[in-house]
């Protein structure tokens, strides 16, 4: 490390070099909109829900229980540090003193800490790197302990993740376990506490983990070393693949070690797999992982949407990847891939009243559901509805941290000035710098940006414009009322700024169509909507007489228009009820006359984010065209 | 039982009612042809593959090994026992007698056997009924004591069965332990030894299984009670679902036990779900499963090629049921649906050299894999080429006992004569008739029958006439010369026979184009190439300029042709080796101009059961089409 970062602001990720500055939630307030609602609810409702659960199956009282008293899978561990993560960057919150106290009694004196291995009568200590997850519950506690650094100041669960963060270093360090953990996440954690505490040692011990990885140290599993990246080093890969949240949060990692050591191979080799995994195995939703068996990548071009995984956690994964390579290299192309997982990934996870959330995030849902019970742990990542616990409930703790310092993510600052990478209402205050974001955003496309307080010499604002504006026109009013048109990438306002002025984007959010790539082969002859970064669905619950949402085609020739309440109405035809009848055999000959025409029809779609809130439906993104050819 | 029917010929399902008598493998020789050189390196390599293999992984050694020694999952045995099946039905080969003293001193005093528990230091007998596998075992354990009863007469291995059984009665018959075993297969066998011995027990048994499954008594498991049918009673359901080998094994045991008891409401159920199945959750290939997660049926239709799961074990499961459904009522689309699976299933598992096997069938291979090593266990029931063992090895043993026994699928008899439900060269002598079937089936369609030897009598030769042929003509022509056209269903031809007389049959084999039904939506705006029972493929290897097969567009408006050597010419074009390049993001405006047309050529088809045996390549069925209209 060059220097001792301890005062940096209240972030997650603060690198110490790099094209942008993150800003911290002491420097970013969200003051309305979109994403106030939600953190509104995270922080009043979900904060609590995910709290009472972990008490209500035991995983919270697993330190300090006895052994057989022991409850949840083997990484339930880190749920807890996740959720006091959550807690930390929630300024409002009172972290739990007697949870915290709990933990570090359980502390080994060597800094050993999880609940699962290494007592009497449990599998020893390190027995099991592949699956046992030690070194990843360190990593969710280390990110625990950082956010309490910078949020709350250095307190006792600091301590505790420093002490696990020593004893990683003396076990797994130089002459030590020659090792990786079956889930990388300790990597990212180190870095961030080298940053945190200016401790050169964790830096070198995170990027001792990032090269000794892909060398096979691990076995060969059922899925393949793919699964859990160690078939490839990292510097070697070209694509993200194997199990994606493992995947990304290493790529996480990598980008930390790289910037910290200044290793530019490193970060291209990452650079070079977040394009690939970009262009050829993300869904339009931003989501990750297209294989439910082993929750991974799967082959370029392997996205069903039918069988779409997309689990939230790796939402929030990618956002955390996506945020570091924008901090590295300034590129809006990564703050354009969080928007879309944010809106369209993470805000579709939790329900309206932060009760209940969802693990997968399906594009296409054949069959109406149950409803989860209301009081019952859910056994299945794939539920029809949200579900207010899983068995393995990784997703509702990550949504709640992510939601916490979403703030964070807005904007960033430089030599030059501010940057603003998401829309959102908001005050910002960094430096000499203090200013307000107004706008309804995604509704509506205005974003007015109104100076407060500004040095007396010229900076430039820089805003994102949209990747998904391409071809239509955005255009941008500087304080003098003058217009021009501003194109994806980054639009700049360069001056001499005074108090009162007034800057408004005015970004096109009209719905629009959008196709897929032909070799993407499980949504060939469909479309989608989009309209500005949201991704609409066709939800049953919207269509007449019952229909299912399979009786939907529609007619990409004539453009979608804006309906109600951020509606979409799509120009198309509905199949009469039930139709079409089965044959007895689902193939046969190429029926050149086209198929019976549907009941024309305004097609009425919702945001993707805001399905499943009225009850069991069938739902699609994808959907069918009215192309007159052949049975399809 | 009504009686004893002890002296059944050598079949494996010998109903004592329904519709149509099966003829047994000492009434029935496959003498050429595409079975027959299937049958020949099974006999010749398969079976010693497949016990070379148990002998060197140590699960014929379990038999007598010590606790700490035992090798393999929980359900090895139940491969020893396939295989014993197999090299019963198999007159040329010696059943090894060793291994079959081995596993009767292995049988404790009261019945019960099995190497993975109940021993001390293993897990108590019957502690779990959910995964244990212990009735599974015996299952396949008395389908080979059965095999051994009719093949050979009652041996050593029969009477293992027999105790194995009757300990099953005492155990879980009334008053016994009230559970099922989560994976169905004893019901089906349980009913074979009834049939076989006379023992009316074995079908209680049976019964009692049948009708205990499905009300929840096995715990909920991540993937839900469908999964191993426990969620509905047999009687209520309305289609197969879960794991796809466990739901075809119970329905196939649930047909069994309807037939002996003339449950017609049992059996009427089956069909239902039969019909469902076919008609919403089959491949082209007749594979059945669509889930790697959890080798399940999906959805109504979600059947995507690229990750069809199709397992061998389920095709086998499905041929067994299918000719089940056809014994009890006689309905040619029983016998379709086997001949469909048998062609491109059964027969792409094993490589020509019967040396490895395909666990899992997929339509769609994007990437060329590599060589699974020849000397190891693949890990993995997904390998991109043939692999000579698994870690979880059901299919290869399930092949060699199918192709064993696979004469036993080609005839029937009942009071007006003689049915030929598959097309081989076969001699079939039964009562007072002997006939030869001359055919190059599938190659060509002719297939001619020659009475050598007939009852003095008028009597009804039956021929099915496979659905496939829907739309094209068929001719038969019968012992004068004289030809009428036939139509899918059965032709039947009654005369008084006399020896020397011929008839023929004319099967239009003429490669033809299939779609698919809309809502099947992985395929949409894909076509495939059907040529008789034959699906077909396009694989990289026969396309020129090292391109994969995504290269392929073809234009169903022309229709396909044959090639030399069983193979298709297709109609099409080529893309540039390399097109097209990547964006970096593959969704964006539907473009109404005509992509640019690639290379056109005829692009060459190959029998999708040959694919992968010259080397790793990229494989395709369902072919996109060169529709000029938008971006897909």
């Amino acid at each position: 490390m060059k220097e001792n970062i301890m005062g940096s602001p209240v972030v997650p990720v603060a690198p110490s070099r790099g094209r942008l500055r993150p800003l911290g939630l002491d420097e970013v307030r969200v003051t309305g909109g979109f994403w106030a609602r939600r953190r509104h609810v995270n922080a009043t409702v979900s904060l609590d829900h995910c709290r009472d659960w972990m008490e209500r199956v035991g995983w919270l009282g697993n330190f300090g229980s006895a052994v057989e008293a022991r409850r949840g899978r083997e990484f339930a561990d880190s749920d807890v540090y996740k959720l006091l993560e959550a807690m930390s960057w929630d300024g409002e919150y009172d972290v739990p003193a007697p949870l915290v106290e709990a933990i570090a009694s359980f502390q080994e004196p060597d800094g050993y800490l999880n609940t699962a291995f290494g007592r009497p009568g449990q599998q020893p200590r390190y027995s099991d790197l592949a699956w046992g997850h030690e070194l990843y519950c360190y990593g969710h506690l280390i990110q625990a302990g950082v956010a309490q650094i910078r949020a709350r100041g250095e307190g006792e669960l600091a301590k505790v993740a420093r002490r696990a963060a020593d004893h990683v270093c003396a076990t797994f360090g130089p002459g030590g376990i020659e090792g990786v953990c079956g889930h990388p996440e300790i990597e990212t954690a180190l870095v961030e506490l080298a940053r945190a505490t200016g401790e050169q040692r964790y830096l070198d011990q995170a990027a001792l983990f990032v090269d000794r990885r892909g060398h096979g140290t691990l076995a060969d599993p059922e899925f393949g070393r793919a699964y859990y990246q160690d078939d490839l080093p990292v510097r070697q890969a070209t694509v993200l693949r194997g199990h994606a949240v493992r995947a990304l949060y290493l790529a996480a990692g990598a980008v930390d070690v790289a910037v910290e050591t200044g290793d530019e191979e490193l970060l291209a080799a990452v650079v070079r797999q977040w394009e690939r995994t970009v262009a050829r195995r993300t869904y339009l939703t931003g989501g990750m992982g297209s294989h439910h068996r082993d929750e991974s990548f799967g082959d370029d071009y392997v996205l069903p949407p039918d069988r779409a995984y997309s689990e939230t956690c790796a939402s929030v994964a990618s956002v955390m990847l996506s945020w570091r390579l924008l901090l590295a290299t300034g590129e809006p192309r990564f703050a354009d891939l969080a928007e879309r997982t944010l809106f369209n990934v993470v805000a579709t996870s939790p329900s309206d009243d932060g009760r209940s959330f969802f693990y997968a995030n399906t594009l296409h849902r054949r069959r109406r559901g149950t409803l989860p019970p209301a009081d019952a742990e859910s056994p299945r990542a794939e539920s029809s509805l949200r579900a207010p616990w899983f068995a393995v409930s990784c997703c509702p703790t990550n949504v709640a941290r992510t939601l916490a310092l979403l703030p964070g993510y807005l904007a960033t600052a430089d030599d030059q000035g501010l940057q603003l990478h998401q829309y959102a209402d908001a005050e910002i205050t960094t430096g000499g710098i203090a200013l307000r974001v107004g706008t309804d955003y995604p509704s509506h496309g205005r974003v007015t940006v109104r100076i407060d307080r500004t040095p007396d010499h010229p900076w430039t604002l820089s805003l994102r414009i949209p990747a998904w504006a391409q071809g239509d026109t955005a255009l941008l009013t500087d304080p003098d009322g003058a217009r021009r048109a501003v194109h994806p990438g980054t639009a700049e306002i360069t001056r001499h700024f005074r108090p009162g002025d007034e800057i408004r984007l005015d970004l096109p959010v009209s719905p629009r169509w959008i196709a897929p790539d032909p070799r993407i082969d499980a949504v060939r002859g469909t479309v989608a909507v989009q309209r500005g970064p949201l991704v609409y669905c066709s939800e049953s619950v919207d269509l007449p007489g019952g229909r299912d949402v399979d009786a939907v085609r529609v007619d990409p020739s004539v453009e979608p228009a804006d309906g109600p309440d951020d509606t979409v109405v799509a120009p198309g035809e509905l199949a009469a009820p039930g139709a079409p009848h089965d044959a007895p055999w689902p193939y046969g000959p190429v029926d050149p006359a086209a198929p019976p025409a549907g009941e024309r029809s305004g097609i009425v779609l919702v945001p993707y984010h805001s399905w499943a809130n009225r009850g069991p439906s069938t739902m699609r993104v994808w959907l069918p065209t009215t192309d007159p050819r052949g049975r399809s």
